[in-house]
């Protein structure tokens, strides 16, 4: 079987591609998807990405809780921003709750309208991500929500953990795919130390998120894959997937 | 001195750099700026980017060399394309040649209007550009032509051979600076066994080009550094640059 792979190493190239039959998945390592893989693995029932702060506002009144992060702060008033350490079972479990970030949701909107599918990738679900992309018919966009439609380092390194992962089910590769993958390979064995490399690492240490930031680089603590649904990011449910399927595709 | 690089992986996010006080490099290794550097270092008095091939026909009654390709092949009825043999002392030398291509008139175009300064860069003059970037203030944009607004290879590998030739002179550095560095240096002992793995190598197989690509990535066999005057790319003069400095920046 013919299938894809393409890098997008920012929602600003979207444009780009092809993608109404495709996979698209979306990428916010530092921190958005890392939280909702987090959140949704620990039992939110639902985590609803939304446009603007404002936005936020419409849910006040259901019991959602609602997080809002610009610029990595929490938004005063919300109940939390986009830290994973906010996503436990304890806060979130049954819950759905209400986000806005400054990148991770506008690559989340950008996609929606466009592919097949849109899921969430982190390097806490990489291999159960990488497992059920295998089983998929379906070409794959790697989507890197960047940092203001800038190219950013830990974005591109977990869209070349994927490539890396996935590639033998594929016959057709990107330049992007290409450096992605060879830039993980490069970096995998001390992913933190790589990205202390990158520009907004100061920023990070700025915001006193450290500890995030280890936690976001942790691989396959979680096993589930939130799919967009209409507005929600659900679990996406793999009960179809014989467990003889998932042995096989394991790394 | 603060002075910061950055690498713009492709014409279509250039809009995200203020670049009004920045030099930027304009690259399109495969083949335009290899064969403007080359045709400027053999003494073409100008090479005059033009956006498409019917503004080539303004300059037909006027003794000019016209030279127009498009996805790789030499339009027809056209002195020649953009292969670097093509552009001998004895083709060029003292002639002006008008020049459209696919990507790389695109990306000058594109910076013409915005930056402060405007420079062609190729694996050819590699050493003479990184010198004369040291000996300047302002800050540096490096502008990769790509392909068809996507990503490529070749074009992040020589923006990665700036960063790593000139790094010492700044201060600053964005992700992709970075990226294109690692890259570079993963690639440099074999360019031509990296660039392989490009998405086209198959089409640049198709388009029987090879030696084009072995001579575009030959290194400092071009001393002259094109600059975009007006509508012209002509050799910059670098008279004002004392010998010793010359010397003194040599990698």
């Amino acid at each position: 079987m013919q299938r894809k792979i393409e890098v997008c190493v920012t929602p600003a190239l979207l444009g780009l591609y092809d993608i109404k039959d495709s996979i698209v998945v979306v990428i916010d390592i530092l921190r958005a998807t890392s939280s909702i893989v987090y959140g949704i693995d620990n039992g939110a029932n639902a985590i609803i990405p939304v446009a603007n702060v404002e936005d936020c506002l419409n849910y006040t009144d259901n019991g959602y809780l609602l997080a809002a992060e610009r610029n990595g702060s929490v938004v005063d008033g919300y109940d939390f921003g986009n830290s994973p350490f906010s996503y436990t079972k304890e806060r979130v479990g049954g819950k759905t709750v209400v986000l806005t970030t400054t990148n991770g949701t506008k690559a989340l909107h950008m996609a929606r309208s466009r592919a097949k599918q849109v899921v969430v990738g982190s390097f806490l679900n990489l291999q159960s991500l990488s497992n059920w992309l295998k089983t998929q018919d379906n070409d794959v966009l790697l989507l890197c929500a960047g940092w203001k439609d800038h190219f950013n380092l830990e974005d591109t390194l977990f869209a070349g953990a994927v490539v890396n992962a996935i590639r033998a089910g594929f016959t057709e590769f990107d330049d992007s795919c290409v450096a992605a993958e060879d830039l993980y390979l490069l970096a995998k064995n001390n992913l933190r130390a790589y990205i202390s490399k990158s520009s907004h690492s100061h920023r990070l240490a700025a915001l006193n998120i450290e500890e995030d930031v280890q936690f976001c680089l942790q691989l396959n603590i979680c096993d589930a894959i939130p799919v967009l649904i209409g507005d929600n990011l659900v679990r996406l449910q793999l009960d179809q997937i014989p467990e003889s399927s998932l042995t096989e595709h394991v790394n």
